[in-house]
């Protein structure tokens, strides 16, 4: 019997595509620090580089867990499973053909 | 005696001009469905032109007057008051200096 990569007690993360993400969704996932410090180091790594924990953001696992389902459902972010880690990349070029210079802007602001 | 033009049971609203506004709070305001359709309705007005019973919003006077206070420490309009009327304007140059494009993004977005 071969040991399965994924986890087996952990349901794939779903996905909304950018395409499918409101106006408001988008706006909303984008105004808290928490999830802006996430897409900004997401914005400055290599795809899938990043897992789960290796954020600098003063949170528990829940809170966390929670905010990375909000940029999910946003279609801010993906998310797949490399054994018992959850690696990340920003989908930047998807999102940005949906809500064109949003991203950009948020990334371009140095004050939060 | 000369009748007040102002309602003297009224303070003036307290304003915040854009250039003091944090990236989240401008975010924030905006990811809201109410609030947006008061800043697409000032922008196709003519300044001071709305009173703030002159949105077509499906909000109580108490909520409506939330959201006027979120949109104004947001740095997004200006209000005065001319008797017993408050008028309203969006403050698009300025909040354009502060974060640009993003306001222009959010009305330019025909889905909310």
């Amino acid at each position: 019997m071969t040991k399965a990569r994924t986890n087996p007690g952990r349901p794939p993360a779903a996905h909304v595509h950018p395409r499918d993400v409101r106006l408001i969704t988008a706006l909303t996932a984008l105004a808290d620090p928490v999830r802006l410090v996430i897409v900004r180091e997401l914005a400055s790594s290599t795809d899938w580089d990043r897992t789960c924990g290796s954020f600098d953001v003063p949170v528990g696992k829940a809170a966390l867990s929670h905010h990375f389902t909000v940029l999910r459902e946003a279609g801010l972010i993906e998310q797949r499973d490399e054994g018992a880690r959850r690696v990340n990349r920003l989908r930047r070029e998807e999102f940005g053909d949906r809500f064109p210079g949003l991203l950009d802007f948020v990334l371009s602001e140095e004050r939060v």
